[in-house]
């Protein structure tokens, strides 16, 4: 078995797809992605994640060519042909071809199936360390392929021996890379609401938070994250994932914390029953 | 005869180059270009392209797999292919294939002749009309594939009977979305100097206007570019153009000022003894 994907009404090999290298995504950096992962099989929060594909391509101006019910089809398809128990599914709409490298006709959707690339468990207990790095992303609420300071910094994360990158701006932080950051201030979990992508995983987890804890979405500052009691991110295949180091900075306890761990717990127990 | 492509050292039919769907540049943003176009049957300016070519891929880390005068060789044969007296040529260099779509291995690199698309003949007298937008692009020195501002605004440009964008932050003017803009305020030539790609025709304007006007480049306000006597941009394929509204607001005489017609003939003379 292998992973396929679906390009404009075809489902074909992933290795033996292609696109034309008049596509806008590729020459003028007009796409956008989404990204989730099946648990027993299944899509998870498939709705949510359909939802976010549909306000991407509104706010970008893309046309979505396909309705929710056949894009599901397909997902299904997809999954059912990678022959594995659980894989992710990437969807990328771009403006499509242009010979002209600027006027759109008709936009290119890709749905592909890939292996899932898990966290290492025992990032679970240690947690992860970020650098800090000042910048916002442009256009934070949509999920555009625009990942190009995440790529310029992958020798500064290397070397400096960190898992990932946290954006800051003007003392306040936003986000990582491609996942959302959560503090825990005694009894209170905490995280920013603007200059972000609202994840799916973020908000499952403030579902689940819910009642446990009281709840704040407002900007923070990154002082507050250095000083709070636990630090922690989410996203697709994160889930809840304790960060303890920022640059050379430890945070709480340099561990899991115990209200971090207890989401952890919630969320690994409302998969296990997807 | 039909248009080709160099495609990491194999040279086909444009028609017939696809690139794989796990090319960071597609799937990341994480790719940058550059584009000029031939007089003659000669690169323009060949030596600043590759300069500035070179330059945005060591600020996007990205290596660069080809050497100047192998470039140049494979620029000189896709201009031949082309069978067209004149064409256009853009490199396109990306982060290459990665499987888990952020681990960079080797780059692509794509090396593509196209038509030339040219202004239209009259609008070099009555100038273009532009809509002002607040954004300062990501990253501007580099002259990366992100273009997805100017390709969202694509609509409205259409709906004002605009050509382009002028993009303005904070009360200052910087770049059109692929161009340079320059204002006359008397005999002095006045053009950004900051957060804007270096256009090689900015640096072409910029040494013909030598010697004619006093010249300033520096931080300018959008209230200057709108009380200015004459506004032009600059481009590969739009040399130098006058630009006669932004917005409902008409500058200068409203159509090309005695300067910039001055400028357009001086470089008019250079191309033709290119």
């Amino acid at each position: 078995m292998a992973h396929h994907c679906y390009f404009n009404g075809k489902i074909d090999s992933v290795e033996q797809t292609n696109i034309h290298i008049t596509d806008l995504g590729l020459l003028r950096g007009y796409g956008l992605f989404d990204y989730f992962r099946t648990y027993n099989g299944r899509p998870f929060q498939w709705d949510w994640y359909w939802e976010r594909y549909e306000r991407s391509a509104r706010l970008l101006r893309l046309p979505n060519p396909v309705q929710k019910d056949e894009a599901y089809q397909v997902v299904m398809s997809l999954i059912e042909k990678s022959g594995l128990d659980d894989c992710a599914i990437r969807f990328v709409l771009t403006g499509g071809y242009a010979e002209d490298s600027v006027s759109m006709s008709k936009p290119n959707l890709l749905i592909i199936s890939e292996d899932i690339h898990p966290v290492k468990p025992e990032e679970y207990t240690s947690g992860i360390k970020v650098i800090a790095y000042e910048y916002v992303r442009d256009l934070p609420e949509i999920k555009s392929t625009d990942y190009k300071h995440f790529m310029i910094l992958q020798a500064d994360i290397k070397a400096a021996q960190a898992s990932d990158v946290l954006f800051h701006k003007n003392g306040y932080i936003s986000e990582l890379s491609r996942s959302n950051v959560f503090i825990f201030k005694g009894d209170t979990l905490i995280t920013p609401d603007t200059d972000i992508l609202k994840g799916i995983t973020r908000r499952t987890t403030l579902e689940l938070a819910k009642g446990h804890f009281k709840i704040e979405e407002r900007s923070v500052k990154l002082t507050e994250l250095l000083e709070a009691d636990e630090v922690f991110t989410t996203s697709t295949t994160k889930r809840v994932l304790p960060i303890t180091k920022v640059d050379d900075s430890v945070l709480g306890s340099g561990k899991i914390g115990p209200k971090t761990q207890f989401l952890l717990d919630l969320i690994n127990e409302k998969i296990k029953n997807w």
